[in-house]
């Protein structure tokens, strides 16, 4: 199961990047008009990949631009064990 | 040695996260406006750190206000041993 926000928004994770890449055109078939996803610290390579994919992917197969309507990067306070620490998070906003 | 292009772009790659932060910083300390910090695949995440790291530490420290004119993010082909491969990028644009 992959953790889908009721206001469109998906969560990367470690799960491989074909499974938020389907996910998110779940999404935009379902009627979406806007798709946000994101991801902190080691999952934000992941979360670009699925945003190219899912773009380049929209484009190819079903002749569906989707764009980029916003990205925000930012940095969240984690609570671990041994205190808390930094960690760099991304948002990325595809619309269709 | 860090790339440093002509027009302020700093190319992250497999260096320490502080080694970027120090010649953004250094750039921006010399006069420049903007500074463009791009990166591809795996560096992607490191990039996001640099970025924030500055966008904190110039605040913190030096009282500056730094902030996102620009996020890009896309695709490049990359040439392998064994061929062609897609690789995401992002390019990050700060402006003092």
């Amino acid at each position: 199961m992959i953790r889908v926000a009721d206001n469109n928004t998906i969560f990367i994770g470690k799960k491989p990047t074909e499974n938020y890449v389907f996910s998110t055109i779940m999404l935009f078939t379902n009627g979406a008009g806007e798709v946000s996803i994101k991801a902190r610290g080691m999952a934000i390579k992941r979360a670009v990949d699925v945003a190219e994919i899912v773009r380049n992917r929209m484009e190819s197969m079903m002749k569906t631009k989707v764009t980029y309507s916003d990205i925000k990067i930012a940095t969240e306070k984690v609570q671990r064990e041994d205190g808390e620490s930094n960690v760099s998070s991304i948002e990325i906003i595809l619309k269709k």
